[in-house]
């Protein structure tokens, strides 16, 4: 019999989960390409021309590592925001600060407050640092800000996570609720506001920066707005002693030097982002057009993807994804209680659009007779 | 007064250290940009032709997620060693795996053994995870198999870490001396075996491939001969369901999908490689060469860098390596004692090498006035 060197109990204890299937996983399995790349709420309208330029130039100096202190990104960034580099980390994309902050706030036992059905990612790292995780239902489609509270009071967790937007329902609370929420939160509960798709809704959104308060750290991604999923670059923005404890457990390396160059890039094109921030919301209409004309009810969205409510139970949204699923279209839905009526379209070219438009017919008709 | 949510008691224990300071840093600092860069152990030949071509073409995709499973990327390397994909995990970097590794099987108060002046990162990961670190002083500016297997027996660890050939010392081990070693160990220590710089050395110092054994991992790496290191691509090899339990732990979209390619794209290119690997062991000799003319001791090295014993203390290495810092070129020497008496010189380009030529004897006149 084999003799394996024993994991942590926290290590042992967990399954080995997987939080999404990626798109290349299931094109193997099927054999086909897929027509249309909307599930993974990626932007393929593309980086800005100035960033792919940059990081054809940039190639042949992959030799080099990236700067650990990714200073100049750094710079760039707290200058768009009017904070201070102190105030500002770089991860491996929002996932990766978020396996960080479960690191650094919570061991096992400790308990973490998030929704039902909000990001899968965050929770994989907290079960992977041992915590405990009390979820609250959405309800009217948003993340319930009032039951989040309550739990916080009950609970006294370490971490409480919203999105905003969110994730997967694309729906938002307006900053001065955020704001109401932060006042409201105890000094001792971190609050990671996500703010991935903050670039593709309404500015109202958006509380002011407020980097002196030591239990808000809030979370930005070059993957959405920017169209640079593939390249791994996020950051937080927090209180200057908080960021600077990530430099305890980081992966001072972590961020590849194209990474560096192309989100320091794309930071300097705002003229090409606001055009993507207008493509995406024309497409987002489309598809919510599509969804109406097929019966379906599209949900406002402040993100870049159209949460659709199929209009009937878990099992129908299911037999639907599927559905679409053969036909070619990457597309997901939510699985969790209250939020798996519906399925989640990100808004993909003009082509991807259209195949939407041809297939979705065909794929009620076939979820209805099953 | 600010009132901040509590860390975990391992992290709030924890400096805010560093493990390297990178040469971006010092050129910010000295506001003059370096001559040479031989301080990081990178590749400055840099990476094969056909894979600036390949991240050149991928360059307009970065707006799609890396494949997670990292499929292709894997189904080569294991095609290359001769196991299965099952036996293959990849990450950010050797160091992204350090960390991973340390978060599955160090808990606060686990022990680790590894040398004393190894590699730093590690010992950072460790202690990120609450580990307490045994270190064993080499002998002979050799990692001292015998004192890390008494080691072993005295404090029965989690893990044991050996690099082979080692960094910073640049020596190296044969195979059977290796196997002696994990044959000798108790199954429930882990051994990570990081052979980083294991294609610039010998082919006599790599054991066959042994994917059964539950108790061995071993590292490699892109950074290095591949040219590769801004890019963050490592993987470990090791038995399948200890490769499995990565799962449980790894951020899954954290290897960028422009890191998939090019790694893939270079282990194709094997010719490419063979002609580096000559270029480094020609760079090498030089480097070697220059050191004995100034009076000082070359070390063998079975890597990409030359380490130098200056022949007196660590103060006077220490002051030989400040006064090369200031004549532009960026090297780095070990800390620790009973290694710190010497520099560590990467293998840079010919113009690099010259540099260190031309500079040498101006060097070591500043420090043998201090």
């Amino acid at each position: 019999m084999l003799i394996y060197p024993p994991f942590t109990p926290v290590i042992a204890a967990l399954p080995v989960t997987v939080p999404f299937v990626g798109p290349e996983a299931q094109e193997r399995k099927s054999g086909a390409k897929f027509r249309a790349r909307m599930g993974a709420n990626e932007n393929g309208f593309g980086p800005s021309p100035r960033v792919i330029e940059q990081m054809v130039k940039a190639a042949p100096d992959m030799w080099m590592y990236g700067d650990p202190d990714n200073h100049d990104l750094r710079t760039a960034i707290a200058r768009h925001h009017g904070v201070s580099i102190k105030n500002i980390v770089i991860g491996e994309g929002i996932d990766g600060l978020l396996g960080l902050l479960t690191h650094m706030y919570v061991e096992p036992g400790a308990t973490v407050v998030t929704s039902l059905g909000a990001y899968p990612t965050f929770n994989f790292h907290v079960a992977g640092a041992g915590g405990r995780l009390v979820s609250v239902p959405y309800e009217n489609n948003h993340e319930n800000l009032e039951g989040l509270l309550e739990a916080v009071r009950r609970e006294a967790p370490q971490i409480v996570y919203l999105a905003n937007p969110d994730n997967p329902m694309g729906s938002w609370w307006e900053a001065q609720d955020i704001n109401r929420f932060i006042e409201a939160l105890p000094q001792t509960t971190m609050f990671i506001l996500d703010e991935a798709y903050c670039d593709l809704g309404p500015a109202t959104i958006l509380p002011a920066m407020d980097i002196a308060r030591p239990n808000l750290i809030r979370m930005r991604t070059f993957s959405k707005a920017y169209g640079l999923a593939g390249i791994r670059c996020g950051y937080a923005i927090g209180e200057e002693s908080v960021i600077a404890a990530f430099e305890k457990v980081r992966n001072h390396y972590g961020v590849n030097r194209m990474a560096q160059i192309a989100a320091q890039t794309a930071l300097e094109d705002q003229d090409y982002l606001d055009m993507v921030v207008r493509k995406v919301k024309a497409g987002r209409d489309r598809i919510a057009a599509i969804a109406a004309e097929n019966g379906l009810q599209p949900q406002p969205s402040a993100t870049n993807f159209v949460t659709v409510d199929c209009g009937k139970d878990g099992a129908f949204a299911l037999n639907l994804l599927n559905a679409l699923l053969a036909r070619g279209l990457f597309i997901r839905k939510p699985m969790a209680p209250g939020l798996d009526h519906c399925i989640r379209i990100s808004v993909g070219l003009e082509h991807e659009i259209d195949a939407l438009a041809e297939e979705m017919p065909g794929a009620l008709e076939v979820a209805r007779a099953l």
